[in-house]
């Protein structure tokens, strides 16, 4: 009779060992899907790091926008910028910072929105320990496109981790 | 012998039971969570169906632009409607349609994007089967809000139904 206990604890070990990496497997691959496509990846000047680009639109200039999807991969980042018609960046995957010249960085994360006024100078990028992805909506392009200026230091990025949500 | 056996099976198939029930659960937790918070049932007219909005942003007016999250339950959809400035559509969740008057609907799903020009009349919502949720910016808002016009009848949205993927 003990025998038989044993056997059947065994048994279910097994199975249920077996079950639960299949569980976290599966929980992993839904995790790191994107919902928009990575593109290619930068290889201008204006980031720093691995940077992946996905224009989208048809270009429809009479909307005086322009849209896609950025990937940073873990501590990727924009240099300093600006937009004269403002930007929208809605969070899509993992963590990492916005941060507006001259304030705190801002820590964000997957569903949250960042509304950039018109000429405000700042950066934005991945958390040191997690790929980050956003759309990236300019508006009022008409006004003109992008204004770039120096990159990000490692000690502004390292300033910008002391604000971790 | 036998008998230990057929006790191991039935021990094995208990477990594969229970832990398959869980694994689906867990799919099905993770498939339907919204990346972007639903916000609150909407009560105006220009709607069929259930639908969901949260209004995005800190309403900066020099941006020209106003963005949320809208989520439509299976048959649920806008009435007819244009944007002056025209829209962009970003599909976050689920299976849906975009219809422009006078063309055939288009299907869409999770990481599809609809530019829609502006003036175009059209309506867009879920699919019979499925929740259906996209991000919305109207672009170019200094030159008016939505136009809205009827409903888009049982009828008009059985048709689309024909243009699936």
């Amino acid at each position: 009779m003990k025998k038989i206990f044993i056997i059947i604890t065994i048994s279910i070990i097994v199975s249920l060992v077996g079950c639960n990496t299949k569980q976290s497997e599966t929980a992993m691959e839904q995790k790191t899907e994107p919902i928009f496509p990575k593109g290619e990846k930068v290889t201008n000047n204006n980031f720093s790091g691995t940077v992946y680009l996905h224009m989208m639109g048809a270009g429809d200039t009479a909307l005086h926008t322009s849209f896609g999807n950025v990937t940073f991969e873990p501590k990727a980042r924009t240099n300093w910028h600006s937009h004269p018609g403002g930007q929208i960046l809605f969070i899509t995957e993992g963590q990492g910072y916005y941060q507006a010249k001259g304030h705190p960085a801002q820590p964000l994360r997957k569903g949250d929105v960042v509304e950039i006024p018109r000429n405000v100078v700042h950066w934005h990028g991945a958390a040191p320990d997690s790929e980050f992805a956003h759309l990236a909506v300019s508006l009022n392009t008409d006004d003109g496109g992008a204004v770039w200026s120096g990159s990000v230091t490692d000690e502004e990025y390292n300033q910008a981790k002391k604000f971790e949500k």
